[in-house]
């Protein structure tokens, strides 16, 4: 039986967004199901329907025959055990690559709460305040050392091949073309790498075409 | 050269805490030098003395010779490597582990944010708010359910031997501690456990031996 993944909705889920990435590019048999969220925020947390599948109440949720992983860099980690060019080859890379992922994992925080993903949506560029602003910069400055000094070989951070930190980012660049950031060459280049891999168009053409919507305000 | 592993204030630093058990417990050659942060949350990001060794503005950052790793997870998974007995050595038990680990980084931000890191500190057990309240349920649940799972052989998550889940949680066990949260049984067991290892017995010495403080509050 092949593993399933339990995810949100395409157009507002950006933690399903990523482990997605990483098992699409795994090459690894898969199956996806969408599980509606009710609204907006954590509010699901306590819906049955995804306490069902997921014991921590969140999605992304990984079956693997009875078993359940219910984070997104713990699935990621799953996967690469079986595909280990999910992570760069060389140590010290694969532990900046972890450490950036890491850090989308647990961090920015203000660009999580204001710019909040919302794949299809664009709107004007809008002023930034200071927390954002700073978030958006150290993004821009993560990107631009790894590709730096890793990138070389192709247009991902690590090269030539996505690496789950690539999948930990993509969020981030819907993100930034919603809400109309302005970014250097370099960072825009790279943003625009992620934004049109053939895994991330399957997903946001799913996102377009779902129905339910969180009403959307300036504010957010 | 051996790694060296910049910690915050011991008393305060609940993200140092962590990976500074796992590399205890590796039992790897390495250095810790303490970086004090200048105050509450996270006005150190923009400390220059921080930014000078880690260049997310982050404590905990581990130096191997001119290398930086600034996250605890990803640091606890560079040991990993060389020390594979840091996670579970089954695959989905390890998945498992993994899982919890990476709840605890991204999540329980109430409880993070209503009852904050102080060792040293004890307090009348308080009422706690919903969402706290939430978290501790989750927490308490999850523990239970791996040690019943995977605990047979021992008083940890995953039996004899401690993994980076049980360095994850000990910040955790410390939270109840000094707020005097009620835990059932097999929970408070467990609490008990990660509070009275060696490498923790070590930390919390120097956390209270340590001059500098946070103003505490009822809020806090």
């Amino acid at each position: 039986m092949k593993p399933i993944l339990y995810v949100g909705n395409r157009n507002y889920s950006s933690w399903s967004l990523r482990p997605w990435l990483v098992l699409a590019w795994s090459g690894l048999d898969f199956e996806t199901r969408t599980l509606p969220l009710g609204g907006a925020g954590y509010s699901h947390r306590q819906m049955p329907s995804v306490l069902a599948i997921s014991p921590s109440g969140t999605v992304p949720a990984l079956h693997i025959g009875d078993d359940v992983i219910s984070d997104s860099l713990a699935i990621s980690e799953w996967a690469a055990e079986q595909v280990p060019s999910l992570w760069p080859s060389a140590p010290i890379a694969r532990a900046h690559a972890r450490s950036a992922a890491c850090e989308m994992h647990s961090g920015f925080v203000a660009l999580r709460t204001h710019l909040t993903c919302n794949i299809r949506r664009r709107t004007a560029p809008r002023a930034l305040n200071e927390e954002v602003a700073r978030d958006v910069a150290r993004i821009e400055t993560l990107w631009n050392t790894l590709r730096r000094r890793y990138g070389a070989g192709g247009p991902f951070l690590f090269g030539a091949t996505p690496t789950i930190a690539d999948a930990f980012y993509t969020p981030v660049a819907t993100r930034f073309r919603t809400y109309g950031v302005k970014l250097g060459e370099e960072a825009a280049q790279y943003s625009e790498t992620l934004l049109t891999t053939p895994a991330f168009l399957e997903w946001e053409k799913e996102a377009i075409a779902e129905s339910w919507t969180i009403p959307e305000s300036d504010e957010k």
